[in-house]
């Protein structure tokens, strides 16, 4: 019987759930991290207050913002950070036998009542080497976070980057469905890539977002023959989830479906009850093949096909049937011109003659932006001669690899997409398939730290600070600045240096017309901080696209954006370079 | 309560047992799968018996060849696919409501009982188009485990080939360890990427090796109340990987743990036993320093540093205290020639003196190529004016953002480093984030099917299909010869032609000295096949170890590396194109 101890942390009346992925638990970790807690311990150094930053150095895919990401799962994480006794044992099977029982029991003990965690809100854009997360308490616990906190936020961060990068190119209008479960890295991968492609400002129409999610939930629940009241909050919020997004049930189909037919001679059942159920045609297939009768006889579309594929055509008429109210065809198995959309179109009005409305098409080959037009200029087409109104707008979604190039090209080009599929490129961050996202310390027992490197963007900013973000007159954010932790913070109206933190000859005066501190307590541990909520996804999204709204254009452009300012007040530059030749030693030249 | 439903199929007297991430279900698929279940339930040809191939259509990284991996984890899918009652609650608020009862009774009852599976070994260096699985079954099951056969494939294969090519670069006498955890695309690219570097010939000592599997382990284990028999196979495993593979315990630490010193002066208890406990010494740090005082009046070592980082030597002497019999130290914290070096040395040679051998040093940052060879001198310098035998071999290992063209870097320099940790370059597959498997219909019915496409290499190979892989004269396989099901196998000695699938002009007569069929039965479903075992993961990455070596080295360059042959038969050819013509419409130019 293995015990499952739940940390009740409480603060306003609320149990924090555990991690999604029943996966991360205190032990996916670097096993360096329990060397490190054991050889702490063992010099009675464990329980020394440090503070730690966790912060990216550079922004991801060429561009110069990032989306924050993955915050609730770390403090899910923490809330929930408690070794049972199996995990006890296998760690103390994996240590030197040499280690000291003391420790073991101090594992037992251990939680994060000690720990404060200070964060950006989630969903907010960032830069580079301000703190995210600020995690202070005993060294050794916060030791033991690092791994697991770095992993949840450094794909979260990216994949929503990614998401946001997409958002921008394809434009508000498009509708952007989230594709790539089978090449994601991993079934982790394509489930928390649909949520943080959410996040980032995809639609919720994603086929995956409600089957991941759900996956996710049932995965647990097959697994479990206790329903945990911790996954009462995953049930709610999915089926919610489902509700609340009002996701449009696209059935569609793939080109198997489509050559697993031969011909419309295979069709048993051939009835279909008009939408509004007052009529049945008897012949659904005959009907369909009259359309494509009227086709080839109608001036306008004459000489466009000859002869349709016939198992295309069979396996449209089948998916129809099965889903009068939702048909949505893939045209390009054979031919888009000569036969997907003739065929498509031939079946779509014969679901209109009974009262149905076709969702569209799917184009996943070819010169997509060609093909739209043509496909377009075919429905509306189709709409004239035949008196069909609003025809002419039938849905079309592309889906061949698309990418952030891709969509730009498809732009240059001009194209009649109103939705778009992306896979590969998106969930697996093809342009770049890692965030940097470190762990340093920046404090401990009150005395600030500095890691030195040869590589100077690789320095650390000492101390425990705070973070600011200072608005200008238009109302965009002009820079980020931090602070040493007991400086009075910047004021409306006054002016402030702001200095680059290695770079002497960078600064600038600002005098800020908002002042807006970054880093808000998200885990007050024993501290009597007030603790920011956790927002519900659909909030952290909108919260992500009225920040992505706000910053000045040229920050957020493609190509050469403007790099935005980070930046450190005057005295926190003065400590850091004071701290810097203290630590480093004098070299000798030979 | 939620039933779990074990598939017990039982060939050879064992029960495969469920996917390592519980998260891998029936349900981690597309919504478009259900969606063509019901249409093809409802057209009454969901038992209409389908061959589908799973393959890729170019090599990874530039390279020409693949590393196969993910099978076990699709059999474990394929052995335990069944829909529990909730799950089937699920898809049915999901679907329509006018999806009729049936088809939720069909799926209640569905299994892969009639479903085959063949494929290649796991671990064999494998080419495009070349099926890696061929599923037969009746189509709606089929096409159900199409995303999560896809998606297990994918990154598998991916990362192993990977870990493969790194390999290949650093060397056979070097240690590869991944070192990736806290930068992989989610908690479970994580765990997959240490199981498949492993499995492309990382070494076994990879630290998170262990504490992934584990980590999995324990996650179901904390949520599950019932221990159930699915995992008893983990729990051995798991256990078990860690003796096989020796694990020998690297404790090592991060930067934070050197920087949370302030000085030795910290250290409150200073005694040390010796290695064979037949004495003690009192104060270790006292030991430490007299060795730094040596270095200091030594002729070889003099001048090479003045005062050395009293943090550093501090962290390093409380580590050593710890884990006597295992220090290893990352000496680039402050720098790594005037401090972090003679510092370990010191450490070291302290321990020396009690009987300890100190593992050696880390390096993350800087020159690598240089300071490795700058330690080493110091090592052998110490070996030789303190007559330390063995010093000058002291353990040296490199970790910063490593990858193939660093490595091969590192090897053109000269270096002398031991063993590589590697860490986001390496899980994530940075280099090309994802592997494009597809899955496509080839057969149903016994009719050939083929899909396709503007673009020729998107075209799919029809028909179920037989492959060999053709050996020649001197040991190196030759050519992969894809031939109809039912045309007789290549044989030793026996003149044949292979073709090149699309392009006429490309064919070539073979005479094959070894005739290896490629796809063995890993599922049998309900035919009398005698069935493959699933081989423990050491013995996968044996095979693939071997078979990388047995390739012909122009294929295995990294600089326009030759490309593998991939051909069919005279009569497959023939049969491609007939139906091909047969499938396309014709155009009319305007």
């Amino acid at each position: 019987m293995v015990e499952k101890v739940i940390a009740k942390w409480n603060c306003s009346g609320r149990v924090v759930e555990g991690p999604t992925n029943p996966m991360v638990t205190p032990l996916l970790t670097d096993l360096y991290q329990f060397t490190m807690a054991y050889a702490y311990w063992k010099a009675n150094k464990h329980q020394e207050r440090a503070v730690f930053d966790l912060y990216f150095r550079k922004n991801p895919f060429g561009g110069e913002y990032t989306v924050f990401a993955g915050l609730e799962e770390c403090i899910r994480l923490i809330a929930n950070f408690k070794f049972t006794e199996d995990e006890i044992s296998f760690i103390r099977e994996i240590l030197p036998g040499s280690c000291e029982d003391g420790f073991f029991d101090y594992l037992r003990g251990l939680d994060c009542s000690e720990v404060e965690v200070y964060a950006i809100a989630e969903g907010s854009v960032v830069f580079p080497k301000v703190p995210l997360l600020r995690i202070e308490g005993p060294i050794a616990v916060a030791q033991l976070l690092e791994t697991p906190l770095v992993n949840l936020v450094n794909f979260a961060s990216l994949v929503a980057t990614n998401a946001a990068r997409h958002r921008f190119v394809a434009g508000k209008s498009k509708q952007l469905l989230e594709f790539g479960l089978r090449r994601a890295q991993g079934p982790d991968g394509g489930i928390s890539a649909s949520k943080y492609c959410y996040l980032g400002g995809f639609d919720a129409t994603s086929r995956k977002v409600i089957w991941t999610v759900l996956s996710m939930l049932l995965a647990v629940v097959r697994h479990i023959n206790l329903y945990l009241p911790t996954y009462a909050f995953f049930f709610h919020s999915n089926v919610a989830a489902g509700k609340l997004f009002g996701i449009p049930l696209r059935g569609t189909h793939s080109h198997a479906f489509v050559s697993s037919y031969m011909s419309p001679d295979e069709i048993i059942d051939k009835s279909l009850q008009s939408a509004d159920g007052s009529s049945s045609c008897e012949d659904f297939v005959i009907l369909v093949q009259t359309w494509i009768n009227k086709f080839q006889l109608s001036n306008s579309l004459r000489g466009i096909f000859g002869e349709t594929n016939q198992s295309e055509l069979a396996a449209f008429t089948s998916y129809a049937l099965a889903f009068p109210i939702s048909f949505l065809a893939l045209v390009d198995t054979y031919d888009v011109m000569r036969s997907g959309i003739p065929n498509f179109c031939a079946v779509a009005l014969a679901l209109n003659d009974l009262g149905y409305k076709a969702v569209g098409i799917r184009l996943d080959s070819g010169d997509l932006a060609y093909l739209s037009c043509e496909a377009r200029k075919f429905f509306s087409a189709v709409e004239k001669e035949f008196g069909v109104p609003g025809f002419g707008k039938t849905g079309i979604t592309a889906s061949n690899d698309l990418n952030e190039e891709t969509l730009d090209a498809l732009n240059k080009q001009g194209h009649e997409v109103d939705s778009y599929g992306i896979g590969t490129y998106l969930v697996t961050c093809y342009a770049q398939a890692a965030l940097g996202c470190v762990f340093k310390l920046v404090e401990i027992n009150n005395q600030p730290r500095i890691k030195l490197s040869e590589d100077v963007s690789k320095v650390s900013i000492p101390c425990k600070k705070r973070s600011y973000r200072l608005y200008g007159r238009e109302g965009y954010p002009l820079v980020d600045i931090m602070t040493g932790g007991n400086e009075p913070s910047p004021k409306v109206g006054e002016r402030i240096l702001c200095r680059h933190p290695f770079n002497e000859s960078k600064r600038a005066y600002v005098v800020p017309q908002k002042v807006e501190e970054l880093l808000k307590c998200y885990w007050p541990g024993s501290s009597d901080e007030p603790r920011e909520d956790l927002p519900p996804l659909k909030d952290i999204r909108d919260r992500c696209i009225k920040q992505l709204e706000r910053m000045r254009p040229d920050h957020m452009r493609r190509l050469n954006p403007t790099p935005y300012k980070v930046s450190v007040s005057a005295k926190l530059y003065d400590f850091i370079h004071f701290l810097w030749l203290n630590e480093a030693p004098v070299g000798e030249l030979q």
